[in-house]
């Protein structure tokens, strides 16, 4: 059988970067080895294949990611890999021996490392075009931006705004808006930014560092009745926001990358009756049901060479990860490093 | 005709105050005559028998109260009245001869003059056994605590929370919570308000001058399930509760007594789901429809003498008013100041 196999050829220790202080020192994430974790019912063992550093994964080292894990934890939101062993359940018997795309468990061990334990439900089979390399980035940012523009259709606003454009997500939701004519509105907070937004086509983009900002963004949100924003600033950028949509508009929180929190002027809420609220794709996509979940995920990989693509910039071993990681820090918008902590098939 | 003796009555000038500056001073609020103004279609033109001084219209005379209206402005959110001749339309000539609790037009002269016109669907007509002196008071504060009360109880929320629950507004929610059995936790600020609830019968009062307000108001909310609370203070108020409350929940501000903006972490939007919005009563009425508005005006009338009563600390006239206002803001929780700009029915 496959599966004894696959059990086989799995070694009793393994090689993890291990978090121990969530102080944001370099010196607080340390190449380890560990046992491979044990199964149980309902989850999988997944070789990791590749595993991005999101945005997401730095403010978890420092602490300032909403859920905190208990230390040592192996950090790690996302990867890809090979499900090499499975601890019982249908669900995660019909993922051995498949390639996916997969999340770490809400509470245990994440994907910077040989291996990782998850539940099977937060494991997504990749189909046979994509890579593992593709798979890897393909829930953080490809799922969020195929979650947040369908948010949007749905509750039938005519415009869109963002913030952190220039990011990998908000690229991919500058493109998915593109081919479905939906008018969107971009926010950065530097001319290259700008300049790179219009490069991709995006028709109208903000720079928050110009003096007219606030009134600029005010005009545009009227002009095409931007009635939604999906903000991963927080801070001041949702009073922005909040003063600059119409009445009756929303706003998403999805992201704090100000490391502030939100500031929301009351007369937008009372005399605007305007409305403050939050997305995690961790609840988001479970609420959609298996067979959403199943359309969702297949229309998003026929994208992931397209639309949905991701840049990397660079891929390194664990060993390397430590430095890669100081390197990502000072430049946040040129392509994804990715961490390759075995083969790539 | 009725019509024409009541506008014969009318006289050619009123006295009225009259604000002439956004600063707060004493000052900047004079007594004036003015022509008694002219009515257009659908309007009434009301001879005010009473109208109270609200933390609302403090918040305006300084401007920061939502909406601003072009200066000089009559102040002045509610009141009662006669109308006493009308502009035509139907829903306008219904009104004529009645006594009415009004409230002020959006952008027009308010009810602290002896005449005002409004529209007659923001005019209420009074019950035989109202008071003109409880009609002046019934709109912002009980129907607003019906409101609230009604929102909490449609969302099927198990619990309330409410801050400033030692105001006016506060201990009629008290009083209509206690009788539908709806548990109540109330955020008041010093001491001795807790006292004065605790003499209403609530059962829970956190006092947020503690040390351990958030710690007690985070256990105090999950024990009984606290879905939904109405705050008055924004600021960091609404850090504290949209901490404190379970995952799921939503935060409704109605004011801004702190006079800051909202504060709210992101992680409570993103990853506990919580919601933050506005009630403002001018939206919420209209919303209702006619019928719905003359059911719920008819039982808050009913409970005017008693759970939605309002303590009235001293009846002024015109003239006295810049003083009572000196009066009223140095002890906001001691009963309402009504001015009195006739002779009261």
């Amino acid at each position: 059988m496959n599966d004894k196999k696959n059990t086989r050829a799995i070694p009793a220790t393994m090689k993890a970067l291990e978090l121990r202080a969530y102080d944001g020192q370099a010196d607080s994430l340390a190449l380890i080895e560990k046992p491979v974790p044990r199964l149980n019912r309902g989850e999988v063992l997944v070789r990791v294949g590749a595993t991005p550093v999101n945005p997401s994964d730095l403010m978890f080292l420092r602490g300032l990611y909403g859920q905190k894990k208990k230390l040592p934890i192996v950090p790690g939101f996302e990867g890809s890999g090979e499900v090499v062993s499975v601890g019982g359940g249908l669900q995660a018997r019909l993922m051995m021996g498949r390639r996916v795309a997969c999340a770490a468990p809400l509470g245990g061990d994440g994907t910077w490392a040989e291996y990782m334990t998850t539940s099977a439900g937060l494991c997504i089979p990749l189909r046979k075009q994509t890579s593992l390399e593709q798979g890897a980035t393909m829930i953080v940012n490809p799922m969020t931006a195929w979650a947040l523009v369908s948010i949007a259709r749905r509750g039938r606003h005519r415009a869109i705004v963002q913030t952190a454009a220039a990011s990998a997500l908000g690229q991919m939701i500058v493109r998915l808006a593109a081919r479905r004519n939906i008018p969107l509105i971009n926010i950065v907070r530097r001319r290259e930014q700008t300049e790179l937004l219009e490069r991709l086509g995006a028709r109208h983009v903000l720079d928050s560092s110009e003096p007219d900002f606030a009134k600029s963004l005010r005009e545009v949100c009227r002009e095409l009745k931007a009635t939604i924003a999906f903000d991963a600033v927080a801070g001041e950028m949702t009073l922005h926001l909040m003063g600059a949509l119409p009445k009756g508009s929303r706003v998403v929180v999805y992201g704090a990358l100000s490391e502030g929190a939100c500031l929301v002027h009351p007369g937008a809420l009372i005399f605007e009756a305007k409305q403050l609220e939050g997305f995690w794709l961790s609840q988001w996509l479970p609420s959609r049901g298996l067979f959403s979940k199943f359309i969702i995920s297949s229309k998003v990989q026929k994208l992931l060479a397209g639309d949905l693509r991701t840049e990397i910039r660079a891929r390194l071993p664990l060993e390397k990860a430590v430095e890669g990681l100081e390197q990502y820090k000072n430049q946040m918008t040129g392509g994804k490093v990715l961490l390759v902590p075995g083969q790539i098939s």
